[in-house]
């Protein structure tokens, strides 16, 4: 694995220096590859559904494991909005004079080398790497073992492609075992970004297992507010779409917080909408006396239950509820329903989760709905990227500082003296 | 400690609702607290001093610690332009209409609650909490112990000036003791971001005792190289200037690359000129042909003297030079001395590190030179911010999303699309 690392270091270091052709050229022949290798692709696919069905998969983990030609047909349409998008290397997000003939310029560029351990959906392994490849990242992939004949396909598709347009090799590298993820954990030599998609306990173990950074969410614990002034039919329909659209996802609402004042007119009417979607609910004390469910432990308000199960909380007002969320939420998505502009504001002001959401659904919370082509991941914490990350998560900068022999003790003695003045240049080199 | 950290939590939440106008009064409140309150301040660093010199404390450290008049002037030259500068928070970076009535705004927040942990030096206690006020951050803050009394009198002054002027209690928190460190780094729950400015060790140490993310430079291993068509007297100031002008500093130059074909045009004047400086020089055995100075080993390219210390190689071209930085740097200052401009995009581009520079010295790699009013640190990391930290490396964002009433289904039956278009107004909320 050492040597992996050092060959996706060193061809990363040589694909931060690809032009945007040569990268936007290596996707298209991606999408070629896709079309032209797709029988084998499909039959790949066949042998990891027939061994995985074999080994009773779940349903729901068995269709996320399908290939097929829709589903192929859709990344190629994703790599070609890909290519569309402009290229995120080499942007001047920042040029200052700092003294005539000295001047200072923040470009973006790619953070080197990025590893990616997710679940067992080839249309991921696609996802990833083209996002990689157009930020300029190398990129070290491990995908669920039920997808094992798919994703060595794939990879062997996306090698010979980029390859062939003027990638380095090693960019893209598959990783097919627990031992290589864990040799890759040590590698903080040379890999700077671990992003781990999975359940919390597999996103806290890699975090205590490696010296690298990790980004991903410990947790999806989301709410929704309704307050005293919501539109009752609004309410009931964004509440069952955050909690049923799709369960096991980490932007799922988990706890319904009831502002006191409405709570009557909507408990009843919801809780028939959500048992008829056969979800189970929980209540405090206060919801009981309304709607007759099971009361809800202290441990109900800290849970994640990506099942269909539903905790409910009557509060006060606005601030108990920003007070409940910051306390036992995850910083993930919570929503607001009202029709008072002030309160949206307070919340989205005083809640601190990367997404705060009003009148709509938590479910909104993806890299996909968000607009940027694809994610690589949700991240709940608060520095580098936050929410659903896409292109963008996978930059960092340079300060590139040119100039013309100016030494630091001529500003140090009053010889020289700094300008600081902002310019409206590129960098030129 | 849990209760402060728990307070700074809550302040910070509250600070992050202040109006750019509430923290620029707050500013001006610290400057004229410390106008009012110089003879006391004095009077606490002349304690500190006389404490110190008892100690024995090292003439530079002492030089460190002394907060005269002029600094005190100084510090509150630098609020006043912090007050100047545009409201970091609460900006728009992105909007996107997802639907109609479906608008997306990634808008700027504050981290939250960060510790910084640093030097005994009092202009650093304003310049952080003044930078973290104006990025809406509650701030713990641990300076040297020889700056204790210094310092337990600018927080008693920064509170009360904050606090006169709106700021929520407990945005600002002095730590005394090693312990109250210690406590500090288990406050997960609470702090965000731990910022160490110091040695190597120490920011290891740190990282390897919290689970809070924590910005800072392992090391401060820059380079030069001279290319073969350098101006050999620019040459000359520049490395003198990188190497002796602050001889401590992490941006100071640890090793001299030098293209072959000028190696002995350029080393025989410039070790009359670093000889002059006091500068001990090692060099690989090229270099032992040409100068005769004491011969480097491996352990050398992998060193930070942090003295007057100066390792040299004889490379053969430029791209020796960039793998040799590569391989032995540490990512943050590396600077390219040229006339040929496909020679510093070579270099620009293949050199990982925070800082490329051409044509000047190391030593403008720092938050003040850089015109970001001052720094909380340096970051080596390729994540979040990098190079001189200034008030940007303390912000964060959310995702705000105002809807009327969407909900996910109906975008994945087909019944709704997403219109994803960009749009040019800053979120109203």
């Amino acid at each position: 694995m050492e040597e992996r690392g050092k060959l996706a270091r060193e061809a990363g270091i040589k694909l931060a220096a690809t032009d945007t052709k040569t990268r936007n050229q290596a996707l298209l022949a991606i999408a070629k590859g896709l079309e032209t290798h797709k029988a084998e692709i499909l039959a790949a696919n066949e042998a990891d559904l027939k061994r995985s069905q074999a080994e009773n998969l779940a349903a729901p983990l068995l269709k996320r494991l399908v290939f097929n030609e829709v589903k192929i047909n859709d990344v190629i349409d994703g790599i070609n909005s890909l290519v569309e998008l402009n290229d995120p290397l080499g942007a001047t997000k920042l040029a200052t004079e700092l003294d005539q003939g000295l001047d200072l310029y923040k470009v973006t560029c790619p953070i080197g080398v990025i590893g990616v351990i997710f679940e067992s959906r080839p249309d991921a392994f696609v996802q990833i790497s083209t996002l990689c490849l157009k930020s300029g990242n190398s990129v070290l992939l491990k995908g669920g073992r039920e997808a094992l004949e798919t994703n060595r396909m794939l990879c062997k598709v996306i090698e010979d492609a980029t390859l062939s347009a003027g990638i380095p090799k090693g960019f893209i590298q598959n990783l097919e075992s627990r031992d290589e993820v864990n040799a890759m954990l040590a590698l903080d030599n040379y890999i700077d970004l671990i992003i781990p998609r999975g359940s919390n306990e597999f996103v806290q173990y890699i975090m205590n297992h490696s010296n690298i950074p990790v980004m991903g969410h410990a947790d999806g614990i989301c709410h929704v507010f309704v307050d005293d002034d919501a539109q009752i039919p609004m309410a009931i329909d964004l509440i069952v779409d955050s909690k049923t659209q799709y369960v096991a996802a980490c932007n799922t609402l988990e706890t319904l917080l009831v502002h006191e004042s409405v709570a009557k007119d909507l408990l009843p009417p919801l809780k028939k909408a959500l048992e008829a979607k056969n979800v189970h609910l929980k209540g405090d004390a206060k919801v009981l006396k309304i709607i007759d469910i099971e009361a809800a432990t202290e441990e109900d308000w800290k849970t994640e239950y990506l099942d269909y199960i539903l905790s409910i909380k009557i509060v006060p007002d606005l601030i108990s509820a920003i007070n409940h969320i910051n306390t036992y939420g995850s910083g993930h998505t919570d929503v607001i329903i009202t029709n008072d502009n002030e309160a949206v504001k307070t919340f989205m002001t005083l809640v601190d989760s990367a997404g705060v959401f009003h009148n709509c659904s938590t479910r909104f919370s993806d890299g996909f709905r968000f607009g940027f082509g694809a994610e690589v991941g949700i991240s709940t914490s608060k520095l580098h990227a936050r929410g659903p990350v896409g292109l963008d998560g996978l930059l960092s900068y340079k300060y590139k500082l040119l100039g013309h022999g100016q030494c630091v003790s001529d500003y140090a003695s009053g010889q020289s003296h700094f300008t600081h003045q902002p310019k409206n240049t590129d960098c030129p080199v």
